[in-house]
């Protein structure tokens, strides 16, 4: 851990500097990957499948047998938690339906906007040793909830050909429609391209390594939007004297176990808050079985005192962190000056892993800084504003005027015509 | 124009396929020039300057004096006609706004979500034969509505470096905080980058050629968004008996008259309408400054004649038309039946140059089938959602257990511990 202390200001970009990665290399096996999976289809698909993940199918989608039979697997216990988390879910995003907006801007010009689902959406769950099933429910919720009529979700097989029973359970749950067993890159472009078992998708969502970041932004190229870019995943916490130091660190040794490339960040103005919660993170961290991977990014981190409130917020603002926990008396200085956060934790009792889980909220979120200009996936993420507008011939005639004028400066005289076109009909029949 | 009947389904994608181009070699140059502003800024920028847009500007910086020299050259006649739009464009964009959404997802779990504003927006501009003041409008106003601080419009100027005054006008009205003269892939890599003079942005939004539009899909490798991807504007229209031929001719050269790769198309039940209308347009094109670009698209343009309604409606969602016009007694089942569109048009008196400038609704919307998974600029694309979750001490004793067993079953410890300590706490409060 780096203990910093009353920073200057010019050195905040490189204290808070992320470790970042470049993916040049990457993009040239995912440029070829997607040219073979563009033109051979589901052949190609198996190839990578069988290089990569070290397993030959033939038939990638997960039958009805696999699924009951995933069901039966997955514990009771397991099965109430993730039907509580679910509820709060669904609570949540629930709650996040925007109705129609119309408003008559002149006489007679009526405007409105109105939500329509995306209707093909792919999901993308990483397999590996966190078999991240909460990721099915943060992304396959919302998008129901939107009314997204085609949920595809790929996740890489194990080898014996198999999906995580929680995420497939999660995912029939959920009401994805198609789950396929192909990982990384392979299933970026199958998503992107359609093959003869894969559909083509408008939006992809879900975390990955970075072959699946470098393949998601590949799949921009094609016309396929993506959630958002991906960074290794980050926390930030704000803690004055009123935090428990215990509690803390079990916060930062939380986000710390994700990934050796994970960053946590403490800052405080306290310096007596700092020491304990270092001294507990010393002790926690012993405990922990993925001691390894937490030691690293604990290494990389960062406990900064700063002289006041105000400098912390700066500060904050400044580093636009994935999760940040505010631990403090003046809580509502921070709540209400956040400006660049992905999601907010707040008070001693609500730990970074609720939101991860079960609150509510969702976990899919921008790091890397992003959340100076990315939202979160929300229930917005799965739907796209259309707009429409419908004039009375009162309401041509109050507008049509400037819209002539302003069309001839700009040079569109085709522009002008279709109203002057109208007015001159309207004109005639007033005579 | 291309006159088809009765289209059978398996054509569709054919018949409707958009004029598209590659940009394999552009971004060779783009990605050098990136670099090359990266490391020398604004030398490097000037450098440009001077070789694309043949001026050689020390600086970039539209002056105080230079902005009112501007505004005293705009006539008062479009000076009104502006005004209009933007009282028009404000009071559309400003009903867009949306409050906190709270909910209590489980007793003492508080969730909620609010927006704030991207606070660095950079606007792109083009220069050359028509100067697009109306899209300094439908970005500003609703950047300023939303609440960035900092708004940044970069535009190429001409030969005597200078900037259209319309544009210079309309950006000084709507509270642009600094205009700058530079063009092209440069302006996009300064922005991204920052240089000397240009501030670096987190969003950029606007139109622009082919370069501009790979320099922008570039830019997001660099972590800064951008509006949508862009691709030649095209607008669909839907007519059956009950249109007028000669206003649908109209809106169809209005959007041809944009450029030769425009796309334009009509699509009816009725083959005399589609008769008229073909007469009507072989009349109206003679009379358009812009005939030969008029006539380019036109060539390219599909009238399209179809059975039914159903048959017309599956074809325009399939097809997800930028601009989409709805001529037709039967309104109300086109309105409700559309998926995929950016802006809709309704009626035979809402002619599309009415969005493009002064009914109120934006005119910066997703081309190329887009329309299936982006939306057009709205407030929200000048803002970003962030969650916020306070729970209490009951309310982790509610969700606790929860967290705890879906940690423990995707391998996180550290997460799982996290609560544990919390509710270990409580535990021991309450003997």
């Amino acid at each position: 851990m780096k203990n910093i202390k009353n920073l200057g200001r010019n050195s905040w970009a490189e204290v808070l500097k992320r470790p970042t990665n470049t993916y040049e290399d990457i993009e040239q096996t995912v440029a070829s990957i997607f040219k073979e999976i563009q033109i051979k289809g589901d052949v190609a698909v198996s190839k990578y499948g069988s290089l990569f993940d070290g397993v030959n199918l033939n038939s990638f989608e997960v039958t009805p047998e696999e699924i009951a039979e995933a069901i039966a697997q997955v514990p009771n216990e397991l099965k109430e938690a993730i039907s509580l988390a679910k509820s709060n879910i669904e609570r949540f995003h629930e709650a996040q339906k925007t109705g129609k907006i119309e408003v008559e801007t002149t006489k007679g010009v009526f405007c409105w906007k109105e939500k329509r689902a995306i209707q093909k959406i792919g999901l993308y769950i990483p397999g590996g040793s966190a078999p991240l099933f909460s990721t099915v429910l943060m992304l396959a919720v919302p998008a129901k909830i939107a009314g997204s009529s085609q949920i595809t979700l790929c996740s890489p097989p194990n080898k014996s050909g198999k999906i995580n029973p929680a995420i497939v359970y999660a995912a029939s749950l959920c009401g994805v429609t198609k789950i396929l067993k192909i990982g990384g890159i392979q299933a970026i472009a199958a998503m992107t391209f359609g093959t003869e078992t894969v559909d083509k998708v408008y939006k992809i969502f879900g975390p990955g390594n970075q072959f699946v970041t470098v393949a998601k932004q590949f799949a921009t190229k094609f016309g396929v939007a993506i959630d958002m870019p991906a960074g290794p995943s980050e926390l930030l916490v704000f803690a004055d004297d009123t935090a428990n130091a215990s509690f803390v660190a079990s916060d930062l040794l939380s986000q710390a176990e994700h990934g050796s490339d994970s960053q946590v960040i403490l800052v405080s103005t306290s310096e007596k808050m700092i020491d304990a919660v270092s001294k507990e993170i010393d002790t926690q961290i012993k405990l922990l079985p993925r001691y390894e991977t937490a030691q690293k990014a604990i290494a990389n981190s960062r406990l900064i005192l700063v002289e006041t409130d105000e400098i912390a917020l700066d500060l904050i603002n400044d580093y636009a962190p994935e999760h940040f926990i505010i631990c403090a008396e003046n809580e509502n200085f921070f709540i209400d000056g956040i400006e660049n956060a992905g999601s907010v934790f707040i008070g001693n009792y609500t730990p970074e892993s609720a939101g991860d889980y079960a609150s509510g909220t969702n976990h899919t979120l921008p790091t890397n800084g992003f959340a100076k200009n990315y939202e979160g996936v929300n229930l917005d993420s799965f739907l796209k504003s259309m707009t429409f507008q419908k004039i009375t011939p009162k309401g041509i005639q109050n507008i049509g005027k400037a819209i002539e004028i302003m069309a001839e400066a700009e040079g569109l005289q085709a522009h002008k015509n279709a109203v002057t076109l109208r007015l001159k009909e309207l004109q005639k029949r007033t005579k």
